[in-house]
This record gives C-alpha cells, sequence and structure tokens, in this order.
C-alpha cells in the first residue's frame, strides 16, 4: 500500500520561513521521519513538493493509478483552491489534510480549508508531528478489517 | 476564422472522473466531433488543455493574433481567477463560456463565475453537447453580416 | 416530440424595446425562426408570452399534458420568482433557461436566476440565436438515445 | 503526566446514536482503549461525560491541578460556547480539540469551532481513532525534550 | 402510546411573567389540559420543565426508551441550542416544536429555531392552544395507518 | 362564522406534485375534509386556490365583508410578498398561515415567510392535516369567551 | 400632453385601511384632485389601479403610445418588482415614484425601492398631498423650455 | 410662519460644481424663487448654507424660535450625520428633505439617507424644482386645517 | 433594601485567571467590598456565582420574591444568552450590567452584550471598581425619590 | 489632579431636548453636580460642549497639558468619529465614555461605540448620574497606589 | 503651477503622537522638506491643516482657483467623509491621497479610504517620504506633455 | 544593494492591453526607465515577469540571497493570492507593491489587495511612473540613516 504525501508552495523553505511559527525542522526532516514511520506500518509513503497549482493538480493525477491514499498539505492554495480539491474528487483517493499550524487561530483568511469538505480528515496544530499522526490514521482506515 | 477552444484543469481526466456527474464522454470524443463540427461550419478550431493558471494565460497570449473567437471551459478557475478573465480582456477576442454541468444546481462556490462579465455569451449544463452549442453560435456571431 | 417556448413580462415589446441592449428582432422574428428549426428538427414548437407570474404558472400547468420539454425565458421573474420554478418543478418536464442578454454582465440584480437551479441548462448572451441553440440542444437532450 | 479526557452532549449515547455518522462504538469502547495507548504512553487519563455547559466548566476547573494536558470534544458546544473556551484558557493547560466526523463536511452550524482559536491542535473526522490520535500527539508535545 | 411534553427556561414562571405577551395561564394549567386531552385521545402524556440546557438534553435521553413522541417548547434555547437539537436526533423520536408567541414577530433573535430543521412540525403563536394541537396533531402522525 | 381557506400557486396539483415530498392527498381531499371539521365547530369555511399574487389579493379584498377569519397557505408567494402580507393587514382579518411541509427544513429561500410577522398564527409540517389543527385553533381564537 | 396615475394593489381601499397610517382620503378622492390640478397646469391626467404586477406591466405597455409622463405608486411591488422598472424602461417614457408614507421610517423591507434608480424623481411622506405636487413636478419637467 | 431653507457642503458651488450633473443654476438662483414663491404662499423663508457639521448643528438649534418648519439639503452629510438627525429632532420642527438629483440613480454610498427616518417627507430628482415643491408641500401640511 | 449580586461562569477564578488581562483581585475580596459599600448605602447585598445558565436563571428567580435590583456580569454567557435575558426580563427587577474588561476593546465576540437590550445601565472597564460603581449607582436610581 | 468633561453635539439642549428620553436635567446641572464632587474628591474638573467634530478635536487637543483624564459624552459622533477616538489616543489620556441613556436598548446606529476600544471604561444608561460615577471611577483610577 | 497639500485632523500633533507608529518628524518638518523639493520641481507648494470637515472643505473650495493639483492626508476623514470627496469632485483639481502608514496593515476601519474611487493616485506606507514621491508623481503628471 | 522588479500575468502585453486604460508604454520602456534610475541612486535591480502563481513565487524564493527590497505588481493576483504574500513573508525582504491604475476606482474585484498588509508601501494610480516612485521610495527605506 502505497500513500503519497503532497506539500504546496513554500514549505520548501520550512527551517528558515518563520521559525518562530513554523518551527526549525526541514521538510526533508519530516520527509525522512514520515519513511521510518511507513516502514514500521509496512506502508510505502513517497513524497513531492510544488509551488504551483497546476503543479500539485499534475501530481495528484500522476498518483493516481499507484497511491491508496495522500496525505496533503497545500499550504496557502488551501484556503481558496477549487480546482486541487477538483483533483482529488476525480481522482477518488481517499486523502488527509495537513496543516503544521493551529488555522483555527491564524488570520481569518487562513481559517477557512476549501478542501476539508472532501477530506476524510484534518489534522493541524501539532507541527511535523501531524505528518506522522496522519500517516498512521490513514494507514488504519486503509487498512483491511478483519 | 479559426475559433480556439481552451479546457481547464482536470477536464483531461474527463470520462473517468465522476462519470455520474461528468459523463463518460472523454476530452478526446469532444475535441474530435468539434472538428467535424468545424468542417460543416467551414471554420477552423484548434484545442488545448491545461492544469495550471499560468498556462492557461499563456495559451491566451498564445492564439491572440490567430484566434477570431475562443470557447473556454476554465473548470475550477472559473469561478475564482481574475488573472484568466484579464489575459481575455487584453487579447481582446470574443469568447463563449462553457460548462458541462448546470452550475448553477451545484455547490455554491460554483454558482459563480468570475469569467462571465467579460464573455460574449454563456452555455451550460448540456454536457459535451454545450461545445457543439457554443461553436455554432459563435462563428454564427463572427460570421460576416450580409 | 412537442417543446413549449415559454416567454415572460416586456418581452412582447423586443424590437422596440431597448435595441441598443436587447436588438431589433422582434419576438415574432424569433417565433417563426424556431418553428423553421422546429421542422428541421422533426419537433414541434408552440410559443406563448405572458406578463403576469400567475399567467407564467397556468401556461405550465396547461402544457403539461402534451410538451416533452420547455424552453423559458421568464425575464425579470428569473431573478425572483419561486413560483415559477416550483411551477415547473412540479410538472416535472425538463427545461432549458434562456436569455437575451448575458445576464451576468448586468446589474447585480440580474446576476442570479432562481430558475437556474431546477434547470437543465441555461444559455445567455447570444440574442435571438440562444432561442435556436437552446431548441437544438433540448431537442437533443430528449431524443431517443440508439 | 495525567491528561484528562472530557467528552460532551450526547456522546454518552455513543454506538446508538446516529450509527451511520458516528459508528457503532461506545464511549465505553473508546475510553478503554485510551487507557491501553496511555499504559503503552506510560501516562495518565481519567474520562468523564457531561451533558450541561456548565458541567463542563466545572470539570475543566475540577482537574485544574491534576492535569498537565486536555483532550476534548465538547460536541455541539464547540460551535457556540465561549464560555467553555474561556475555562480552557483561565485553567491555561494546553488542549487538543478532537471531533468524530469531519465537521467539514457538514451542516454550516456545525463547520465553526468557538474552541479552536485557543486550542494547541485538532483533529477530526478519524473517528474513534482520533481521540487515540490526539492522545499521541498531545503526549509527544508535552514530553519533556532532551 | 407515551408522548413527553419538555418545557424550557423560564416557563415555570407563566402566568406572572410578562402576562401582556404570554397569557395568564399557568403552565401547571396548561399540563392539566393536556392530561384531558390525553385521555381522550387514548395517548398518555408526561411533562417537565428544566432551566438548563443541560438539564433538557438529560431529560430527553431519559424519555427515549419510553417515548413514541416529543413536544417541546425549549424557549430561549430554541434559537440557539445545537445541543439540544442533537439530543433530540440522537433519540429518534418524532418531536413538534411548540412556541406560545408568533416568534415571527418578535425581535430578530427569536425569528429562528435551531431545532426546527429537525422538526416534524411547528405550532407557534396560538399560545397555550399550540400545546394541544400539538398533542393532536402529533398522536394523529403516530396512529398507526390503516 | 366564517373562515376564508386561500391557497395558492402550484397547490392546483396536489396529489400529483412531487407526492414523495408533499404526499398524494389531492387539494379537494383537504377542502372536503375541512367542510366536515367546519360542520364539527358550528363554523362555516369557504375554499379558493389562485395562481397569481394579484388574484390572492383580490381574493382577500372579497372575503372582506364576510369572514372572522382567514387560514392562507400562500405557497412560494410566503416567502417574498409584501403584497399579499399588507392586503391581510388591510382587511384586519386575523389569519392563520399554514404550510403542508416543514419549511425550515426546506431549501434556505424558503425558511423566511414575509406573511409570518402579520400572522395569528403558524402551522407547519403537518401536511393536510396542519389545516384542520389551523382550523381548530383559529376558530377557538375567534369563539366568544364567556 | 398627457401624464398616466398608476396605483398599485392595496391602493384601492384607501380610506379604509389602516387609516391611522394612510389616512382617510380615498383614491377617488385623490383622482378627483388631479383632474382639478390637471386643469388647472393644462395637461391631461388618466388613472388607474391594479392589483397584479402583470396587470401594472400590461398598463404600462397600454399607455405608452398615448402618455408623456406617468406617475406610479406601484405599493408593495415597489421594493421588489423588477418586472415592472424592466416595463417602465421598456416604453422610454420619464416616470416619477410617490409614496403616500415616509417608506424610510417604515420596516425595512420598505426602505428599498426596485423602480428609484430608474425613476427620474420620487417624493414620499405627503400622503395624498404628494401626488399633486409630483402632477406639477413631472408637468414642469415635461414642459417645453423656452 | 416662517421656513428655514438650510443647505449643506458644497452646494455653495451650484451652477459650477459638475453641472452635467447638477444643473447651472445657482443657489442664489434657487434662493431668490422660494422667495418669490413664499410670498404667494404667505410665508416666509430664511436661506443660509454651511460647509461644516458642527454648523448645521449650530443653525438648526438657531432657527428654533423662530421657525415653523425646516426645507434640508444636507448633501452628503444626508447619507451619514447622526448628529445632524439628532438636531433637527431634539429641535422638533417638522422638516422636509431635499435633494437635487435621484440618490436612488447615484453611488451606493449615497442611495441610504440618515435623515429621513425622522422627516416628515422627501422629495428627489427634481433638481432646483424640488426646493419649490417642498416648500408648496410643507406649507401646505402646516397650514392651520378648518 | 437588597440586591442581588449574580456572577457567571469562570468568575470563581478571579485572581488566578489571566491575571494580566483580569486583575489579581479575588471574587471574595469584590463581594467583601461590596458588603461595605451596602452598609454605608444603608442597603443590602446577596452575591453568588455560577457556571451554568440554567443555574444562572434558577439564582435570578430565587432573588425575584426579595431583591429590588440585580448587578449582573454574567461573563461570556453576556454575549449569547437570550434565556438569562428572559429570566431577567420575566422577573421584572430592573439590573445593572458589569464588565471587569471593557469588551468592546476585546476579541469580536465579546463586543456585543446580549443582556444590554434589557438593562437599566451598563458599567465595564473599571476593573473590580465596577462592581461599586454600579451598587451606588443602582441605589441612587431605586432610592425613594423626595 | 484635572479631569476634563468634553460632552458633544445637541447635549446644549439638555433639558428641553426630548425630555421623555434625556430627562429634564439641564448641562448646567450636570456640570454644577460634577463640581461638587469633584471638590468632595480633591480633584479639578473643567467642562466644555461642542457642536462640531473638530472642535471637539481641538478641544482634546487643548487640555493635553493639564489634564490628568477626561470623560467624554461625544454624543452622535461616538457611533462614527474616528477622528475623535484618533485625537483621544494622540494626546494619551485615559478617558472614560459616558451616555446619558443605555444606548443598547436604543436605535441600531447608536449601538455602536467607536471611541469605546480606545476607552479605559465606558458607563451607559444611569442618566446624569453617570457622569458622576465617572468621575469617581476615573478618580479612583488615577490616585496613586500606595 | 501651484499644488496645494492639505493635511487633516490630529497631524498637527505630528512628532509627538504615538511616534512609534507616525514617526518622530512633524509636521512642519515634512512641509520645509515640500518646500525644497517644489523648489527642484520648479512648481510652487502651499500647506495647510485643519481639525474640523467643514474646515478642509473650506480649503478645498479656497484654492480652487489658484492650484493646479491637490495633495491631501485627510487622516481619519479619508475613510468616512463623502464630503470631502464631493469638495475635490466640485473643484475638479486632480488629486493625490497619502497615508504615513500603510493602512492596510491596521485595523478594519482604516483600510478603506472614500476619497480613493476619486483620486488620481494614491501612496500610503512610506512615512513622511510619502509626501514628497506624491509631489513629484504630481508634478510629472500635470506636467505639460512634450 | 539590489532591488527585484517583479510583475505578474497580462503585464507583458503592456502597451497593446487596453491602451486606455494602461496606456501605450510597454514593459521593455519601464523597465530601461527602471535601469536609468536604479543607476542615479547607486542600486541594482533586476526586472522578471511571470504568468504562474507558483512561478512568482519561485522568483520570490530564487532572488531570496541577493535583493534588500522587492518591487512588485502581482496584477490579478495581488487581489486573490496568498501563497505570494506567504512567500514574500518567507523570504523576509521588505517589498512595495505597486499598481499602474488605481485600483481604488475599478471594479469591486480589485479594490482589495492581498499582499497590502505584508507590504512597506504601496503606490498606485500613477501609471509606469509610479515604479520610478517606488524605487525611489524603497532605496531611500533601505539605504542606511546616518
Amino acid at each position: 500500500m502505497r500513500i503519497a504525501v503532497l506539500n504546496g508552495p513554500n514549505l520548501n523553505l520550512l527551517g528558515t520561513r518563520e521559525p518562530a511559527l513554523y518551527g526549525t525542522t526541514t521538510l526533508a526532516n519530516i520527509e525522512l521521519r514520515l519513511y521510518d514511520v511507513a516502514r514500521e506500518l509496512h506502508v510505502e509513503v513517497e513524497c513531492t513538493q510544488h509551488s504551483g497549482e497546476g503543479a500539485m493538480i499534475d501530481a495528484i493525477h500522476d498518483v493516481r493509478s499507484r497511491a491508496a491514499g495522500i496525505i496533503i498539505n497545500a499550504a496557502a492554495y488551501s484556503h481558496s483552491s477549487l480546482a486541487i480539491r477538483d483533483a482529488l474528487t476525480a481522482v477518488a483517493i481517499p486523502f488527509v489534510e495537513v496543516h503544521l499550524t493551529n488555522i483555527f487561530a491564524r488570520e481569518p483568511e487562513r481559517r477557512h480549508s476549501m478542501l476539508a469538505p472532501a477530506a476524510r480528515a484534518m489534522i493541524c496544530g501539532f507541527g511535523a508531528l501531524g505528518y506522522e499522526l496522519a500517516l498512521r490514521g490513514l494507514a488504519a482506515e486503509l487498512a483491511p478489517r478483519g
């Protein structure tokens, strides 16, 4: 079972970008940790990061044939991109939305997610740890019952 | 006389994407039908599809010197992209907006089109047939009177 | 197969009413053209025009037993009449909404249609040609597949 | 280290209440699972459930001196109770908000949380599993770094 | 067949509370009349009154196993309490909402009912008589057809 | 004592119109039942139905000299017609508003009544039974006390 | 020069309708006074009253060929009827809007006029006198300058 | 009987200010005409103009002991000044609001009057003639009946 | 003359709860000071604090027969509780609303008071001193004149 | 220690202005009472009243060098004047806002204060007594602790 | 060529007013710098400052005959004064709006300018330097081309 | 010191795009002028233009290590792109927002800037000259004081 982890704009700067807000962990650190957890859970993960809305849509289309689930942090696009939600709905793969910060404690324009209504679940506010919890949760959801 | 047909994000998945909603016709089928109708109407069409907002803008700029009209289904970007509307206004080519579904019967975020105020006309809800009707209508609009 | 074409208030003045906006074609011209197209498509059309909301409702009820589809331009009532939408839903006949002008490029009170959420499709901005496209589209939609 | 788990109105009916929506797991099942996970993580949990807004406030005050963290599912009060948020802020204990369902995919009145702006993190949509993920996440957050 | 009649905050003061608005009938008078009507209709009623939101929720849970229907006047909670609506939905007993006054002719904050969307029916403006009409209506609705 | 029962647009189709929503009882059935109940209560009723807003206003004016009360289901006009409310206020006859369905559980445009602020009382959601309850309630309200 | 005076729904009840608000002058009194003033000003007036929106539209169309100006009190339709405004714009006759009461001192739903943006002028709050002032004003406006 | 005519900011520029919108009549012309009409009606008028909100308030206080009525065109202050409305209410003199243009056909910020709810009547859109009509109307209103 | 002083949720934590915001004075200190001031003013006070909305309502009912005035700080309930306002209105005792902080300088959800429209007066922003000022003001208001 | 008492537009008419609402005490009476209380508290007060917004701003600037606190009733300007708030903030003197009436029980446009977010405290609804309470409160706030 | 520089309320306190926000440069410093730049650009400037809205309007009228352009910082009036915008439009002199701070990064009530829609250009956020840039820009705009 | 100048979608068409609105200066002309001014100011500029939102974000990241300031005209993205604002905030370089036209005099969707709250300053309405003023202003802001 393979789970795709997609990160959106500006997350490539993680670690140096407003560290008081986003922490000092880099995206590479997060991805390394996810590979470890995946091994523990006997699933595979693949991680990519994209600046453009179209690039994220293409990435979602691309994993369509090989991913059983998606973990997505669409960053600023989360709050406005109907096109990314459409891509996620079009490929019909269950996805979990992740945010590093508690988006509900931030500026008004970040308190609404365009993706959330189509998501299986959402985790926010746990920082880098949130990706790991999302992976554990999604793997459990997708695991065969029985 | 040449008419450009521009399709936006996720329309490349047509036929497999939520078929209960969007039908089983693929984008290739639609384009083939448009080439046939164009021959009947003695106009030329050229068809492209793009995932990115910037890519759609570039495509609009690109047809500027050779297209007399544009038929555009900007998909999810229709509801938010002022930049695509600016591109259409900047090239000053009459355009018709098309949607496969009746956007007014869908979720609230799809009931408003950012492009429509600058469009010559809009057709929605006729499925794949809508493109053909748009082509017939636009060709008639652009035809020399007399 | 019979299709009813219903026009609403002030459309009887077409041709003399604000010609810069609505053109110089009269309603009679439009209806004559529709009879021609109907012959070409092997369907029947019947056309009526009404000033009152109640009269439009009665007309919708009246065609209930003989029409397979309705093309309706409810003019100003389009933007507010829940009663006409209820009539269309009550008779359960598929209908297409038509507007001469691109309502999305006009005053705010005309940019919303009360009928559209229940319509099969909508066409606006093609002037008198819009009725013909609606007839072609609706006839194709209603035609037996196979 | 002790973590209080507070559940709000109607959650005592879990398992029999709208099972298509909320699942068939009872609150007792959830709490038993949390005691197991707590043992694994070497923390203590105590679980209570309350129907009244005042009762929840008293419960928050009550754990003030012995809990290092709170996991709270305030159910319907989540969407309106400034008083419970005040109680959580007053005791100044970090808390994680949990919801069984994805509140963003539900009725409009459930898409807003009054508690979230003061929360450390939020998890929703994972069903009963969400409590366990919240416990793992909160325990990690509260663990001494070193 | 048993029907529970639940009254909310401040209704215990009926008869002395703003009599120009709410009349001089006491809650005891209303309940006595309901017992009489119940006898006529061969149903049983049980009547309670509660000041707290949590107390009303507990009362709804409490009648779950013995009531086939609920008549509820949640007073001021009607306009804001999602928790009471959740309780009514959770026990899955059909209920009728009653208000003494015509809430639509009162202050803006009383013109909206949070319970109504889940109710079987609503009666308001008939004063004390409204309870009786609700009882007759609900008994008829619940009566076996045939 | 005479009570006028006025029904608005599309209610003439009752029984065939969206039966899953409005039931299979026809308007004639409802009126027959009301004549029976009226006999039992020793009042007279007269029932009419109208498609047009102006026709409803004329009907309200018409019963002015002979009706002591009005029961009105203005259907779709209920949600927008200030003119009908003005007519009811102008004739100064107490009226009860009736709706077959629970309007608060329907589309947003039906959740507001323009008539209700001037009504003596409102009943909705009891289906055809609602008219009977309204008649009983209004007759009791109008009956001489003593 | 002829000026049409059109009155809308419920104005036929003037004199008996809420006299504390609308005064005891009947519509016939107002019209008689207008005939007198018209004679003084050497213009002709014709006065009609209509309950239905469609009837008002037909009346506006009807005076098209013989009226140089229109004085209109559309009563409750003033606040919502785009169709009547369209009729007035379609016949392209200058019109003055009149209201007996100061609509800005009344309920919120009466404080906005749908007709006013297309009107030459508006007079409200002068009671029956308002019609006379409107006639004087409109006659002066329409009089040949020089 | 004396009537005060108060004009607000920028009206001193009348005749040169945006003549396409406000005409070429100067404020002096208007005032001369009002003195003539006043003589005809056997009333006295006194006219002043002020740029400041405080100056207008002082002027209203000033005429308190000698004016039976006020005609006021508060220009831009009309749309926002609660203080001027308070002054008019405080002196308890009936007043008529006048605007040269039809404020309802202008920018949104001019379509609302803060003074109107306290006014006896309003006239707008008649240009300079509006003052004269207001004077005639107000004189008639204030004239002893009988 | 007796005045009841009612405090709402979380005020029992005063002195330890967010001292930077609410100060270090405890509720007991405030109440002791009020007893002193009451002696000086020759009135009696009784002070209670409650976490639940229902408990506050019961407390208001309870003092009905012995209190001539109420001083209430309903804390977070102030901003939403129609039920507490109903209780205050039902017992018909004049009351003064008090807040420790200047609620208008805080978060948007605290800038509106549901109780204020029914209050005799409001004092906010004076910290603990506000209770004393409210007591002096209310005692003066209630004192026999003359 | 000197405290400036600033009153805004129309307060000079106090005693004669709408006495049912504002009482029969004149501004002079209020100021005399404040001088007495000031003597008792060993502070100085100076009182002024202004009709214009600019005049109030100048007055605030003027007391800058000699006042330790300001009591301000800006009357109608309270609800809209950002400029007066800026003046108060610019001079950086603590101020208390006073209103004679309970502004929250009045028209919607009076229920919001533009000054309040910058105020130290607010008192409303105590009539003339409110100034005295404000003086006592502000003097206590400004008094040296020790 | 002469350019008028108008400053509004509280700007006379510049340098001492909230220096952390507005800087320590005084208005006199700014004006001296503008005289220097004007000399360099071979234009004349005249600078005034006013506390009152009416005073600003009078100042705009006053420079009408001698200024070719206006640079205006209306301070708090910028956000609400239609009267000042009317004055600027009435004199028909091109103007540039200046703000010391970036108004879009401040409180919501400062993020909207009533003057901007009529301005030639706007500069904000450059502190005192903004006046100089505005002067350079406006002088270039007004300079004869060619 | 290097300053990056970033232009957004459709600005490559400058000179041919709606010249009545945007002028006939091309982007190349603007950039040449900026190189000249930069030389005068002893700073360096580098200019790029991008159609895509992702491309703009990448460009902002790209200049991170070498630019001391950014001048950005994000065109249509200015009004909606949180992602571009995040990129600007993430690289923590001071930036000035420029618009050719006065955005506050245009359609409503252009009157709000998503970037402005994070900008150092904004200039709009000066056409091509605005870039030069922004460069002068930003260079002065960034210059070492002393």
